[in-house]
């Protein structure tokens, strides 16, 4: 496909106004053909009109054709090829095959929302049939469903161009909820942005949908995402990102003449706990482990493990020796832009600089520029307990090993953490009353708790919880990834004594489309 | 009982070191003893205090217990007797039969949640059994369920002393989640406020609670209100009141370091749209039952109809003139309080002086304090369409009657009202197809529809959605009244590959609580 380098607005191709930006790679710092024209909030405002009149005939599809909708994005996707895989990798700097992982968990996740809707279980139907002759008042019959909440505007991440992007988690959840979406482009991988947002311009016309369910927009910045969440047309927000970023759009978002919510996930060090017991078994692995975690992609994960509490004492310095092994062999790989390069170093030397910190083991620079040295530092609990500097994010592979004496200080370091998206237990079958008593302080704290695993890599499932406390996520009680993330872009809404021919497909007597209700408060399975 | 005048924190009764208040008996606008003592932001600590200590043990009761718990409290309210309903009625001027159905309604939604409890539905049990074999990685096993937020803040409404109160919905499914709650009371109803605090105090200690599962702290208003919500301690926020107050807790909730989510209730005219064949029946009963609807409660209800559409017109003028004949019979009744009766003037008056606005029909004024006239006003479409002051709630007796020339007009004019809690139809068969053609309209718009029925008198089952898109609510994707409630609480959290020993209850294979689950996306219902 040749690219065109301009927004795709409700099927049209339309050339912004407002300067041009362009591609990097960051291997090289070269800019990529070609340049992209960038809209003003002039010409946004026909990408949410579009997506306002698109709404009423797409929030009422037919299950199937809503569910091969899905489909179908995820077979256009597949049929770019390798074009997208070399693209991303170009831009961004991330290897063939963690890119073509990617695109596997991409359109899983397109596929396995086709399959909620096909189910319909997120329609949320509960009836509470009239009761006539109840004393003293008798009951009305009642019916609730869910209905999506309108267009939906998505901002991708840098670091999954793909998974967290154009046709990413949000966006596929949001189609599933019924809701048009218009993607912010992220300028750090446009030509990615262009080719996924093309299969899903020609998904939209294959099944002739309403073109306003979709757009593709480019912009400066800040600017634009700004005018995108302030649109009244706008009902709700999926972000992925920096804390500036997301804070920035929930500030916006709450000043609003009507308040939209924001789903914004934006950052975690994901705290692992290493137990004495954990320490009996085979400790180089668990370094090794710990040291493929925090590197691979970069460590430009937002479940990459920053942090580490291990056992003061010979087994944790053990575990520290063989660390200090595992990454002095690596070399740092190319990250995502020069930007987030210089980021890391910033957080980096934070961390190298801070009062009673010592540097554990440190890689080589990679070959390509922006690929830094990856490096792991080690402080006392008390250091670490004392130094806010020590709780923040570095995004890319460093990360800091913090040694305890007596596992009783782990539940009162575990309260001084901010919200995060995981914590990772590591323990013997020894470990388990200890553990046990630790993991209601990390409820409080994490969206997803692991045992003798490491936080990276997210299933996309039913039972999955990408999310979390306040700042992981802006919302604690959702997931932007897996099935439930559907429930971001729902409301209820019920209908009081409707005659049959009036209630809506799912909420008639005859369940035309065959989903399971919840009646008077208990389950009835569709046939 | 004698009542104390005093906050009950954590089981405890604390003298107010701020000042006191008493309650005002609307009817004759009388000083009511006791004395009620404020508490300073320091004395709120303790209650904020004991609320974080509780929250462990409380959110992890075994189901009866807690199921227990919501049942004693609705024993203990109607062991009050007769003493409650009459210090409520002096307190709010509401009648006794209205207080005694709003028991009814406030016993039967906690012993509802009861049963919600012993369901277990709510904790949201999904279940990805692992995949070892899986290519080209194995599935770790990963199990989600949803977990109380932590302490609660209630702010209870001055126009349901029991229901929307201290032991009311947000008070009831808060404590359903597994949440402590403090409420601040009422201090229009500081007497049914300490009462109901008492049953609520004595069903803690009878279930061998920790204390600080509840408390009731009176204080002078806003500010204690607003620190409140500010507290670190407090994870969520449920409201019902004014827009004003409502927006309010909004931003400092949204401004804390860790924003959190307020659950306000706020405002809304409810909508009703009479169709063309609705006047070919009994037009006086409907005129009737529209009067009483607006007048019941002295018009003091959330869902009270303050706009109706009727088709300009002879039988448009036949319904008119029906109203005008009903209202015209009836007396003004106690409002809550003064402050309510002015503000009910105040937005009484801007109708009646608003351009091109008629008198439809008058009461008279009650022969108490507090009792205003009940008015009905009327007015073309194109004058309520042009004037935003015709959009905003009178709260009390009072509404206006809109003639409409088209029923296509009616789909204009519902897309430039605000969010609103209901919507009504009267309807024949005859009007279901332009009917059909609105409904999509109202969808964007409330978050009940019904059809030949008045709003008011909210039914409290599985299927009500008593909620709204801003600014009926703060969340359009929650409900107040009904089981749904429970979801503000909630949040989900995946345990990942934990052994069956570390598993929480309702997680584990041998499912112990014996709750229903989602096992790789599908149903599986408990034995």
């Amino acid at each position: 496909m040749t690219l065109q380098g301009h927004s795709l607005i409700a099927g049209e191709t339309v050339t912004g106004t407002s300067g041009t930006t362009y591609g990097i790679n960051p291997a090289t710092n070269e800019q990529l053909e070609p340049a992209y024209t960038l809209i003003s909030e002039q010409q946004l405002k026909a990408a949410t009109d579009a997506a306002t009149d698109a709404f009423d005939s797409f929030s009422t599809l037919e299950p199937e054709q809503h569910a091969r909708f899905l489909d179908a994005i995820a077979e256009n996707i597949d049929a770019i090829g390798d074009e997208l895989i070399e693209r991303a990798s170009t831009e961004t700097g991330l290897g063939a095959d963690r890119l073509r992982g990617e695109r596997a968990r991409t359109t899983g996740q397109l596929r396995l929302f086709a399959d909620v809707v096909r189910r319909g279980d997120f329609r949320g139907v509960r009836i509470d049939p009239a009761l006539p002759d109840r004393a003293p008042l008798p009951r009305a019959d009642i019916r609730q469903r869910q209905i999506p909440l309108g267009p939906v505007a998505v901002f991708g991440a840098s670091n999954f161009p793909l998974a967290f992007s154009v046709a990413g988690g949000d966006t596929a959840s949001a189609f599933a909820a019924g809701c048009p979406v218009i993607v912010k482009a992220h300028n750090a991988h446009p030509g990615t942005a262009e080719l996924v947002g093309q299969a899903i311009v020609n998904a939209v016309r294959d099944l002739d949908l309403h073109p306003g369910v979709f757009s593709l927009i480019y912009g400066s910045g800040a600017s634009i995402g700004q005018a995108l969440v302030a649109d009244p047309a706008i009902k709700a927000v999926g972000f992925t990102g920096s804390r500036g970023g997301g804070t920035a759009l929930m500030r916006t978002a709450a000043a609003r003449p009507e308040p939209i919510p924001v789903y914004a996930e934006m950052s975690s060090i994901n705290p692992v706990y290493v137990f004495p017991g954990a320490l009996n078994g085979d400790v180089e692995t668990l370094a090794q482990q710990y040291v493929a975690s925090v590197t691979g992609s970069s460590g430009q994960l937002c479940t990459s493990p920053g942090l580490v509490f291990v056992p003061a004492g010979e087994a944790g310095d053990q575990f520290t020796a063989a660390v200090t092994e595992a990454v002095t062999q690596l070399s740092g790989q190319t990250m995502l832009s020069g930007g987030i390069a210089s980021a890391w170093e910033h957080g980096h030397n934070a961390l190298e600089s801070a009062a009673d910190v010592e540097l554990i083991g440190r890689g080589k620079g990679g070959p390509t520029a922006n690929a830094p040295a990856p490096a792991v530092f080690g402080a006392d609990l008390d250091v670490f307990t004392t130094n806010p500097v020590l709780h923040e994010e570095v995004f890319g592979a460093a990360s800091l090993v913090v040694r305890y004496k007596g596992v009783e200080d782990l539940i009162e370091a575990t309260r001084l953490l901010e919200g995060q998206l995981t914590a990772s237990l590591h323990v013997a079958e020894e470990d388990y009353p200890v553990a046990s008593g630790l993991i209601p302080a990390l409820e409080r704290k994490v969206g997803r708790i692991l045992i003798n695993g490491w936080p990276t890599g997210v299933e996309v499932g039913h039972a999955m919880v990408h999310g979390g406390p306040y700042p992981a996520t802006s919302d604690s009680k959702t997931t932007s990834v897996g099935t439930l993330a559907i429930n971001r872009f729902l409301r209820p809404v019920a209908y009081q004594n409707f005659p049959e021919q009036l209630r809506p497909a799912p909420l008639q007597d005859a369940n035309p489309w065959n989903v399971n209700r919840l009646v008077d408060g208990k389950p009835e399975q569709a046939g």
